[in-house]
């Protein structure tokens, strides 16, 4: 069945990727826990904490199924009461302030032949935004892309500015990336097959992407004020995660797996009262990258 | 008028609690920004970073006016345009881990004669529960509830137990206190002049105890380990700010002064992976505390 056959993609996808981060950080080892779903299903998160480079990072598989809560239902607007969805979800924190936060999800969700979808996308989150990073990154999703289709990257970079803003802090959460939901035949050129292949392309980008990124960086000398600029950022990373984010705020009001899904919560987060960096600052110039429509390609 | 009249009595009170906890602390200063609303009125946000035993603490004053928000309108569900609302928040969070963590908000808000109403309370999260503490804590709240209603210190301390609860965690935040809102003439057996004595009498009450559980606590020794699980607890308390409480969502969504609203959040917390203390450890022996429905008196 197809549902199967997505899950078991998205199983190899989570496997390459722990693999390659292992490999990448060169100490860090990822520890399994499998766990079974009440209702039906279950997933296996893949953490590792106090890497050589990745301070806390989770690579996540689910595949649940079973009967859809009433919230969700009225979220979706669907009248349906069987579901199936599987995902891979990855938020990487690393603990040198040059290599930047990154998040990655890909999930496919089913109620039956007719209502089923893809969703998912990767952003980055610098501590320091630099340019050349920043353009490699966007350029990377682009190509992820443009073998699909050539409308996909702008339509999903533009809504990954909007998804990923802090509403409270005027300002976005990193620097983008693609953010896609409820991707069908209807709204694209493309079959369940092809968007499935979409799918695992994009869950192909992510470690090539940020391994090239942790390799441009881990090495850099910093200094203490940087760290605390990490700091910092990462509690607006919170603050996002905490507010905004549908994924978690689903998870935590259908009673998902509570450390599955807070695993994307930074190791350490400071909140200083007021922090404004000084102009001509390298913290003030990261604060001008956060807004939404910067064309990084 | 009365109105008027309640202001200057929280101001004369976060003035109080200010020079209080300068002197206990001994070390830190507030420093205080004065500021306005938009749309009417203004405030006084009082913050004091990294005192001797005070890391970070915020006595907020503030007293506005002008056009209720729709959103608020449909919360309070209410038809008036007008609002007046006044109040002191407080929140600290101290270095040392053995000393506790304390919120204390008084408000007043009204919308004309008819409908207005005084809410707030105190409450209280140790990182460690010590129950003479913890008994200390809550027999001073009685007290100060027991004179103007014999029932007051049951019914409010059963609202915070409600109140200040983690969903997600099924933990309480810390071990309660007192919670109180809408309280008017039409509930209770006092006229508003009488609850506003109560009001004031619950803000006075905020200096003795938490000076007392100061003194109490921060010359004790400490180890890495309880710093480490004082991080892990302030998650709990950011967890619960940003998902669940009411004045913060409020707050974010009407376009509140931000750094006054998000001074609640500690200086730093962490996130590990699964915390979960080993049996008999003093870190369970707190979380064995952290629930609904415990009698400290």
């Amino acid at each position: 069945m197809f549902k199967e056959e997505v899950a078991e993609r998205y199983k190899l996808i989570q496997d390459a990727i722990c693999t390659g981060l292992e490999v990448a950080d060169g100490k860090g080892k990822f520890e399994e826990e499998i766990w079974e779903r009440d209702g039906g299903g279950g997933g296996r998160t893949r953490i590792m904490q106090n890497g050589a480079i990745i301070e806390k990072g989770g690579v996540n598989f689910s595949a649940v199924h079973g009967k859809l809560p009433a919230a969700v239902k009225k979220a979706f607007n669907v009248t349906e009461e069987d579901f199936f969805a599987t995902g891979v979800s990855i938020v990487i924190h690393p603990s040198h302030p040059l290599v930047p936060i990154i998040h990655m999800n890909i999930r496919y969700f089913e109620l039956n032949e007719e209502t089923r979808w893809f969703g998912g996308g990767i952003d980055l989150t610098p501590h320091y935004v630099f340019e050349n990073d920043a353009r490699f990154f966007h350029h990377k999703l682009k190509t992820a892309c443009d073998d699909f289709d050539k409308d996909f990257y702008q339509k999903f970079k533009s809504s990954a500015d909007d998804y990923f803003f802090i509403k409270h802090r005027e300002e976005t959460r990193g620097i983008g990336g693609i953010f896609y939901d409820r991707l069908t035949p209807k709204n694209t050129d493309l079959s369940f097959s092809k968007i499935l292949e979409f799918s695992v392309n994009i869950g192909e980008t992510f470690l090539p992407i940020y391994t090239e990124l942790m390799d441009r960086n881990y090495e850099k000398d910093f200094t203490e004020k940087q760290k605390d600029w990490q700091y910092h950022r990462r509690s607006r990373y919170v603050e996002f995660n905490l507010v905004y984010d549908s994924g978690t705020k689903f998870g935590l009001e259908t009673n998902g797996r509570i450390e599955s899904i807070l695993m994307s919560l930074p190791p350490q987060a400071n909140w200083g009262y007021n922090v404004n960096p000084t102009a001509d600052s390298e913290e003030y110039k990261t604060q001008q990258f956060l807004k939404k429509g910067i064309n990084w390609i």
